[in-house]
């Protein structure tokens, strides 16, 4: 792979599909149906009567009207329009009209798995679909009882799914686009070391740091106090970016340092639009208060404009380009080479 | 024609011109300019001082202004713009800035025939235009003393018609997508008879109904007793399908039998939107209250639902299928084919 | 040219760039960023601190975010994403990862020149950007002290701006579109005399008017006057069209004609919105009254209604035809000929 090639990839506009993605946050899913969008299918979700999550195309195989306009009947789910029902597994178990029920009738049934807060998803062929290729929960900080586990928010992007991962690879944004917010102005400046592993990409920074009155907020530091700062993003495509900061004290040391994990579920509802799975772990204790997540909230909409602002001329030209990439841009431009590999091995399975 | 290749015909994407279809209730049009889209065409509506309705093409020749943005100047209409005027024929017959009027300057004028309560307009070729091809308004108990008439209301639904006839045909709906509004719950279940005949589509059935408080006000019956429904749609493609409601009282044979008939004016707008003209004529005294005509309103706002939701999923992918059919199918398939008949009839006068 | 080919020029849908064009009124650019689409293009206005105006394509050419997202930075403009500067010249001068700034990012700076209440821009290569070409304001009354100015608004007209240009330049749309109040009812059928100059079409209507109150208001006359009126449209392609009322008192021949001038910018945002500056010069003392402004908005209003009209028929069928075209047109066509004149020889230089 030649620097010249890896400057031309553009923000991926195929998804791979055999992948996990997190579908949903396990809190919205339940003895109801949720209608939502995920690499361009429309997937109907719930929960049979014993907790079982389902997820079936949003499709009556009928005349087409979505599902999730129906009801659930038992465990399975019954069309709104001529009563077809179909079990979790995807099989039609009545037609309404008639006694038969035609064999072949039924609609797709995507692997599901559970896991922490939220829900893992299978797009692609379900015979692939292992789930020990889930990235591993501890490290997110989802299944180590040394970590408090909030549940933050689901945001719908309007963008890319690369746009979201490039932002949280590319964070010398946060000095110009949240100035003040998430740190005293350094960032931007700082040294960068670049870490590839065979699933994900790895960018870090380290800075001397002044906790402000918004960090101390935000890290839960002491407002005043300098801190030794690990900045780190992870991104394991397609699905995952996970930010890692952690805090040590200069004057003490001794103490130890305060960790906040924030993993970012990222899936594609379609091209232009992405699901951002919010949570954060932290090695201190203490649900995050509701305010800290509507201060996030509002940092993550300043995220969006920019990200909008871009996809809105993608839509209007119909690229993402010309760019000019700096050095800063290595790890992004990494991500979108491994996604697009991801996308080249579906389709040599395919062919 | 096989199975297979009736299987296969989706929803009309091209409409049979040399057709009549209503274009509008008498009460809507008068001595002002009514602007409606029929069969993808704009058309001005308006009627000359004696009363008789004109229909002009809604688009001034000279620089494209439509006509419904001007004024009616005695029969004649006057574009908005730059005063240019025509005839009820669509001559021109004025240019302010000049004397000489060019002769081939005109716009297009529809066939109209006015009946009961409602207007037929010829969208095809005017020399076809007969009159005596539009459906027998008696049948409909339009212009049958035995029949009151009450009109409804237009609803412009958001789908292609066929989905508009299909949803009339197959009233195995009633009992999923209307629960408890329509029938006692036994509709989808109960038995049906096609009868095709030259022009038209018929489908029947027969079935042992208790009357529910919601049913006896639908259908003017007496709640709590028993009674042998016949429910049959009959469409007479492309612009009309009628649902015959006869309800006889097992307990009293003798007694006359209470029918309601509603014709169904269906014009397509365009591809994906829909006038439907909902007109109801019973045998039984008194016009419609009110309250009945917004009760069925808020049923077809129910249908509405479905066909938008199958319409928007058409507008994504471009397609209606795949579907499945069932034996419940085949009116609707015979109805599709049929409209697919009268486009290659146009298609190959025209060849 | 033939007339046939006259005839069958459409309306413009290339933009001729090496012109000038009206960008924005002199009060509107500032110490802030305004987003204006110019032919197309985004570009990013705003004054240096010296008030300079600087016009920038508004796309970052790092990652595409538009500059006007982001803020100024004494004389240059900071990207809001990642903090890349650029110099009025439009030079990347800072990329705040890096030590090194890459010798070829930067953005493209446009050509402005000021002139009287509004700035000119040159959308096309800045080699020929030659200020000589900008039509002679001192004929608009703008560098005139025998005329008062008076600054009335911009208003953005939802068409082409041929047909902005069109509107102008067939006025007898005034006796029907604006009935009473812009003519006593005589324009449409008085005598035009038209006048072809190099890079200019001057059309001329001469009449007996009688000063109604809606006319005496509008062009500050004595109400129950006749004058001797002349009114004359002179469009120099592709962006301005001017207005000249000429008011002579009949019963007082010695005394000074009464003028108003209307100069209108007339400035593609792209194919289907066009910017309009609309300002006035006149010959008599006092600037026009808010009262007048807000009247003139509310007859353009009208102009749109048309404009837009016509213009959604061309969105829904991709063509402004078929027209058919009058003496009165002869005008407006002679404007398309030299607009699709001067794409050709832009065209003709790019070869």
């Amino acid at each position: 792979m030649t620097k010249t090639d890896m400057l031309a990839c553009p923000p991926a506009m195929e998804f791979a599909r055999n992948q996990w993605y997190v579908a949903a946050f396990s809190s919205e899913v339940g003895r109801h149906i949720l209608r939502r969008q995920l690499l361009g299918d429309y997937v109907a979700l719930y929960r049979t009567e014993d907790g079982t999550p389902v997820a079936l195309a949003d499709r009556c195989p009928h005349r087409g009207l979505p599902l999730s306009a129906g009801a659930l009947d038992g465990d399975a789910i019954r069309c709104g329009y001529h009563g077809f029902t179909f079990a979790k597994s995807g099989q039609c178990i009545r037609v309404p009209s008639q006694a038969t029920i035609p064999e072949k009738m039924g609609v797709r049934s995507y692997p599901l798995v559970e896991k922490s807060i939220w829900i893992w998803a299978w797009m692609g062929e379900p015979e692939l679909a292992d789930p020990t290729l889930i990235p591993d929960h501890k490290k997110l900080g989802l299944e180590d009882s040394n970590y408090t586990v909030t549940e933050f928010f689901r945001m719908d992007v309007p963008g890319n799914y690369q746009l979201l991962h490039e932002n949280l690879l590319d964070v010398s944004h946060v000095t110009f686009l949240h100035p003040g917010l998430l740190d005293d102005g350094n960032v931007a400046g700082s040294k960068t070391a670049l870490e590839l592993a065979d699933r994900s990409i790895r960018i870090s920074r380290t800075m001397d740091e002044l906790a402000t009155p918004e960090l101390a907020f935000a890290f839960s530091l002491e407002p005043g106090k300098r801190y030794l700062r690990t900045l780190v993003t992870e991104t394991t495509p397609p699905g995952l970016s996970v930010i890692f900061n952690t805090h040590e004290d200069l004057a003490n040391p001794a103490a130890p340092a305060r960790v906040l994990i924030s993993p970012f579920g990222i899936t594609p509802a379609n091209q232009s639009l992405t699901h951002q799975f919010v949570v954060t772990a932290t090695s201190y204790e203490g649900k995050q208060p509701q305010a800290a997540i509507d201060h996030v909230w509002r940092i993550f909409e300043q995220d969006n404009v920019a990200i909008r602002a871009i996809q809105e001329r993608y839509e209007e030209t119909g690229q993402y380009g010309p760019e000019f990439s700096v050095k800063a841009d290595m790890a992004a431009l990494r991500c979108r080479l491994k996604n697009a590999e991801l996308v080249a091995k579906d389709r040599a399975r395919a062919a």
